[in-house]
């Protein structure tokens, strides 16, 4: 019963045969793929990374968008309309979203189906809603590696959105090309719920809701957001931050900012500040995944495991330093003697 | 030479010598111990660590406080004010500082004598710059090392002070029982450049500079951060923080400060809610201690360090996906042969 239960939740199919099933566009195996990605079984891991290498070279080709905003600025409703205007435009989109809080809370699962019925429905869109998971590093590795699995099946925009918990927009910005902050026709980041550093970390800013009652604190809430951003010093001095407005209710503006995606991408990639963007990118990644992989290998330590109740029990009720006890942990895990 | 200077800048005692001289009150005895601490060199840390496991039944007697705020809202001449108030009431002061950017932007040197300079002249006080590191956990943990070392010499008030440059606030937060935003008589956190969060984190607000002609914006700013804070929930419901005015130039309000100290461990002690916070501190530190030294010990393993250029090479130019390549660098790490 176990093992079927663990053949059930592997891919079942070798790394080779599923990635040329990914790339061939076949769906259940995109889903197959992604479920292994996300999986956190050692022998999984192992898999997904043949499955990642095996896919990297049809890798790289869309436009990586990273979307965040706070609850109740329409985001879904945003993504909706963005997405198949993309479509009609002749794009496939796939939608991801990093959401630490996805499992634990039971909170917020984003880029959930039932949000964006019309382009859930859509064969040229894909919709996955955020990996479970207790850790953002954790959530941010899968969802990049998801990023790089629909990249291969042919996806040609990604969208990487998030409601902004603990350090989520800092680790979506860094999987993206380009942040777009989606904000409310209200004023001020405080007003708003928005962290600081937020609005800095944005390439575009686009108010939503320009409609009907809002349309003028709309506009007021623009010329607020471009009046702050002139005094922000940019990121690359060839893109000016911006401030766009749309209607996502009523399919308004959304045009614009799609161009807005446009003109950023012709201001940067002739000067390769968006492969230089993506190289830095990916060596943090590396390094990231370093670490996690690392700790969690010294944690597996049976020697460790046999001292850690006892060091961190003497560190807490300060008997010992906490310098101390992290080099008796790290001798055991190197395989020294005790000091 | 190159030996002279290496024994020069050692601590030229053995710890135990050295931790004795420093609980006898001896003060270049105590600099140079701090000296050590702060050294990044191997067998300086192994001293250091022995000297601090010597130390450690001495230690944390102290009321610890950090201290942050803005550049500007007079920091240095609250400090020193609080300072003095705090000897004259026979206290013994410690004042830290926690400073990442200090060595790299040559920037702003925080706890320097010279901006305090009444206080650093007292025998009661010991003034100590942000020690040098281009990492923020490095910076931390010396100053954690140095806090110690500060309440093995009889200092039983130690000042953490930061200006809040990336997670400092955090940090010393983390490091302290009780965390103070000193603000300015201005009103809104954007305005003041105050991040978002900090004032979340803060147990106590105080609106310096209520003199003059600031006097009547400083009592406007408390009252807007006090009708803030009631929209806030507090960390513990035994502790409501509050807002307090004071001007450090006329050394007015500045006992209703550390008589809020005492409120606060008066709230929190006889529920072990400081011990309790201490004992996670502790734990946290010892945590990222092991993180530090794994990293640094994988960079310099020398199969790593062989291996390193050309991976990080492939994977910024997207040939090698991050994960594989994390798998190999930790595989030559671990002394397995590559995958």
């Amino acid at each position: 019963m176990a093992r079927a239960d663990a053949r059930q939740s592997s891919s079942e199919q070798d790394p080779a045969s599923l990635a040329a099933a990914v790339r061939a566009g076949d769906r259940r195996a995109l889903a197959r793929a992604i479920t292994l990605v996300e999986s956190t079984r050692d022998d999984h891991r192992d898999e997904a990374r043949a499955l990642i290498a095996e896919l990297l070279p049809e890798t790289g080709r869309s436009v990586r968008l990273g979307i965040t905003g706070v609850p109740g600025v329409g985001k879904s409703t945003f993504i909706e309309a963005f997405g198949l205007h993309l479509i009609e435009a002749g794009h496939r989109v796939a939608v991801l979203a990093v959401d630490p809080t996805s499992k634990r809370s039971g909170g917020s699962i984003l880029a959930d189906k039932t949000r964006m019925e019309t382009l859930s429905r859509s064969t040229e869109a894909f919709i996955r809603p955020s990996p479970a998971g207790t850790t953002l590093g954790g959530v941010a590795r899968r969802t990049r590696e998801t990023m790089l699995v629909c990249e291969a099946a042919g996806f040609d925009v990604v969208i990487v959105e998030t409601v902004g918990v603990g350090q989520s927009e800092t680790a979506v910005a860094d999987m993206v090309d380009m942040f777009v902050l989606l904000l409310a026709p209200a004023g001020g980041d405080e007003l708003q719920g928005i962290k600081k550093g937020v609005v800095e970390m944005a390439d575009l800013l686009v108010v939503n809701k320009a409609d009907g009652d809002l349309k003028a604190a709309a506009g007021r809430a623009a010329a607020e957001y471009q009046h702050a951003l002139e005094m922000l010093t940019p990121a690359n001095p060839a893109w000016l931050p911006r401030v766009l407005q749309c209607s996502a209710l009523e399919s308004a503006g959304i045009g614009a900012v799609w161009d807005a995606v446009g003109d950023y991408r012709e201001a940067l990639e002739p000067e390769g500040a968006i492969a230089a963007r993506r190289a830095g990118q990916a060596k943090a990644w590396m390094w990231s995944e370093i670490e996690d992989s690392l700790v969690t290998a010294l944690r597996a330590h049976p020697g460790v495991r046999a001292m850690l109740p006892e060091l961190e029990a003497a560190v807490a009720a300060g008997e010992m330093p906490p310098a101390t006890a992290a080099a008796r942990v790290l001798a055991a895990f190197r395989g020294e003697t005790g000091a």
